[in-house]
């Protein structure tokens, strides 16, 4: 059975623009990413929107939860910005849809030859075959319940919480 | 509780001879990557040996053995040359620790811009933390039981067997 | 003779914050770069500003071009914010130092993997090397005399122009 | 007036083969590099061979020189493997061709991260421009008239020699 990857945006994405000198959202890097990774594993890909998720509004969420309700896979990682990463997955974990799904992101830009987004990748595809049925977050090579983590704004760590 | 790092070599930390012109080991890569994603778990890394997995004999898988036993940590990720990375396997789940154990390695040495390691690096420290106690390998995404494992020598690809 | 490196910041040397998402300075990558361009010039490196060009002033680049004055090396190179480069060459032409002095910059930070910075620091320091004194822009293989040459703000490529 | 690039193999392209361990020769990166470099100049890009300067023999060198002779362009810069870099600008130069000619390479092949290939390639475009007809080597920030340079193989470093 594949595994759906859905591409919400975030840092992960971030390009450089040239001209102007700052960062926007072009294609996705998860394809390429996958290549790097030499990933063997049956993914399925698709991009739900390439916003900041700063940017995002409740509609936003509700569409990533149904689109993971109406796919046929039982096993979902999202990509998506680190700011609200917690509350889209409470969204999802309220659809309780009795299917795995993991949520990761990146704290440096894929297009940076530098970032953590390959290692967190590579964690929350391993992370999504394993778990249980739930709504989780893994970043920097931990594994969080969704409801107990919270992304500090102020050293940009996900840290655990009492749920 | 920390997560033990043995390093062992393999294809993850060879390095290129600009004078000579040929990959050869210098010192591991593993902390500099751990650094590059942010790793945020308590990961303790040790170097056992740094070799090519065809070069590695049975006292040496039997040293890996016996400092999985000896380490206070339960939870075990070991670089591996891949090759012979299943051997590896099998002796350490000989010795029947009681831990989780993942071995896992790289087709493309960490030194080129566009590794694999990072991801199953990633992959790796995710399984370990998830799996109950056992020896395993993750390897570009996939998480293999040791005995339903091989590395297919034509492709480079490792592979589910029967157990 | 020693080779000068005058660092004033630019797009070269931007990094990303990982916890804000945006760009700023930190320290250089020049030394770096020169570390992986294995360069066995004999080359003085001193950061004289970090700051986009746009924030500079006729003061930063009298200060640049005082500089230049001083230091005993007549051969001489500078990395720049690409937006106002042309200005702090005109600043340096008019000081009339009777020196090889060349400006050069990038499009894209070092920070990211697929910068052109590498690729024009080689052109600067070679060129410095052979042309007579004057005062010169090198940007993407390209080599102009400094009153000869604008930035395109639309397309951020630097073209010729008419003296 | 458009530059020649000829390129003939060397560390610069040399790929590692993930299959069987071992580095080897696929398709020129000079074109990605190129882009890479955000190169602005009319560059023409022939790939001549693709070996290993060591399996270089005379008739090999003999060809590189009559196509130097034949192409239009007065400007030529060659990629080469550093080992027998030396012989085939000895060989050019015989051929008396009345073009500036300039040879680079590579001490890390492209395909790793932290080559020295964007540097030298920036600094040989530069110099094929600027330079007087001859045959010339870049390496690492120097330019060398072609009789006096020769290869440390001890240290992998291009060094001055009395013609």
């Amino acid at each position: 059975m594949a595994i759906r990857l859905f591409v919400t945006g975030g840092t992960f994405d971030k390009e450089y623009d040239e001209v102007r000198g700052r960062l926007y959202f072009a294609d996705t890097h998860l394809v390429d990413m996958l290549d790097m990774g030499r990933c063997r594993l049956d993914v399925e890909v698709r991009t739900l929107m390439m916003v900041d998720s700063l940017d995002m509004g409740e509609s936003d969420r509700e569409l990533i939860a149904r689109q993971c309700r109406e796919v046929a896979e039982d096993q979902i990682v999202i990509t998506h910005g680190t700011d609200t990463m917690v509350d889209t997955a409470r969204t999802i974990a309220e659809a309780d849809l009795g299917k795995s799904v993991v949520l990761t992101g990146a704290m440096i830009p894929i297009a940076f030859g530098s970032s953590d987004g390959l290692f967190n990748l590579g964690g929350a595809l391993t992370a999504v075959q394993i778990l249980p049925p739930g709504v989780y977050i893994t970043m920097n090579g931990r594994v969080f319940d969704w409801d107990k983590v919270r992304k500090n704004r102020d050293t940009g760590v996900f840290e655990e919480i009492e749920a």
